[in-house]
């Protein structure tokens, strides 16, 4: 794990060939390799704590929220009463800390597959970690796949919060994956996955937007601003299996003061519906 | 100019301390020191060529088009009616490319102060550098603060590309600058400026925002996204003496087949009004 050099880590990456970005170091405070996966954890000169997952960056203090918030609150707010969701991934805690948040949800199980993400994260990152104080939680540790093939009809919402499509997160990014979690969803349940970012994985996003229109009624594409993932943003892709579903036009709207209570830094009901306003070469590229 | 280390190009700068972006070089094509400014252009492995000025990255050929397109068309299409448009900075051609694409505009100014600049666009970026061919451009080299004393009462839309408020463009970013273009502007006249990041630099362009609000009766902000800029984005400051005009609703609309032709690869309307959308933490910071 020879990632930083002369103070500086750089997320230098086959996935995002030529960039980097580069992140200067005040002290490492952890690493080690779990049974899935090399766990850096480090604290920045300005971005606060940082995880880093096989050397990609997962998570900094200073930008997370934006991440956090949005991959829950594009999905939870665009299903009209959800109560029971499934949270796939999320080792950090950071979307069990915000979609507990929600007036609706009443339970939260989390499948992770790596415990040492989770026991890393409550000892570093208690920003996030705080999430697991939610009474909303249970936590099952262990593969989302296998979890899913065991619970049918079940959940409102469905937040797939993984690390990219190289290593455990692969099987994440197939078909067989998605049409596992029309199968756990009720009837007008929906979906949330991390999606890649539109500057990068154009053709794999577009793969997916193909096969993911064959299993839902709706498919769309979003995306957030978050200065330390590649390029700047990340985006996400959502589905419901409700025919009525309008990702861009939430079903919760929230007052200034709702998002003012609810503690959100960067989420709220207009940058919601910004959220699905596709550059157009983007729109073009995946025909949405 | 040691700025090129083990094959990569590292945007270390005190603007943004603590992070950078890298971008892999393929090959040094020019290096020097203009009257202003240290001049490095490089082919990248991934973002084609590479212009880079003291340092700070100012446009790559893969992503350029996303600030090029955003910068003109934001006030452009926010003015009923742009004829005589006024370009400050924006050397590297790629302005002009896209304001003369805009069929009510019938002539440009160009104020660019750094001749070196210009001539080096011509010689290694094409693609941006082809706005110098327009028969709608007039060229101006000098410095647009002593060009607009100068001139009143007589422009449209001022659009102002600069780098950032260090070396050349540091007066670019004072309230006395926005009064010269106040006067340059017809009556009914707006403008856009190179706005720096609301991740980054939120209190700078607060005081921005602040001092426009006692010059102009309209002031907006908006970003677009583009991966290499520091953070993976970049705002833009908006401001006009007609207090009807509306940024976030652009009075010329674009069909689907306008934008085609056009050829835009960002800009469509959908994605202007969006641009204006802030992220909570933005919108309140800027008490926009």
């Amino acid at each position: 794990m020879d990632r930083i050099h002369n103070g500086w880590f750089s997320e230098i990456n086959k996935q995002w060939p030529g960039q980097a970005m580069s992140i200067e170091v005040e002290e490492v405070i952890y690493e080690g390799k779990s049974k899935f996966q090399e766990i850096l954890v480090f604290k920045s000169k300005s971005f606060g704590t940082v995880l880093v997952l096989d050397g990609v960056i997962q998570c900094t203090d200073r930008d997370e929220f934006s991440y956090q918030e949005m991959i829950s609150m594009l999905p939870l707010n665009s299903h009209p009463n959800p109560k029971k969701v499934l949270v796939i991934g999320g080792g950090d805690g950071g979307v069990i800390r915000e979609a507990s948040k929600h007036p609706s949800v009443e339970s939260i199980v989390q499948c992770e597959i790596d415990e040492d993400v989770i026991n890393i994260s409550k000892k570093y990152l208690p920003n996030m970690a705080v999430g697991y104080t939610s009474p909303k939680l249970t936590q099952h540790i262990g593969d989302g796949f296998e979890y899913m093939k065991n619970h049918e009809n079940e959940f409102d919402v469905i937040i797939t919060d993984s690390s990219d499509p190289v290593g455990p997160a692969e099987a994440l990014f197939q078909q067989s994956y998605y049409e596992l979690m029309k199968r756990a969803l009720k009837p007008d349940g929906l979906l949330c996955c991390q999606g890649e970012c539109q500057w990068i994985h154009l053709p794999l996003i577009k793969s997916m937007v193909e096969f993911c229109k064959t299993l839902f009624s709706v498919v769309s594409y979003g995306y957030t601003t978050i200065p330390t993932y590649p390029c700047g943003q990340i985006g996400f892709m959502l589905c419901s299996k409700d025919k009525n579903t309008r990702f861009e036009n939430p079903k919760i709207v929230l007052s200034d003061q709702q998002v003012e209570d609810l503690g959100f830094r960067y989420y709220n009901s207009d940058i919601h519906k910004a959220a699905f306003v596709l550059p157009q070469f983007a729109k073009k590229g995946l025909g949405l």
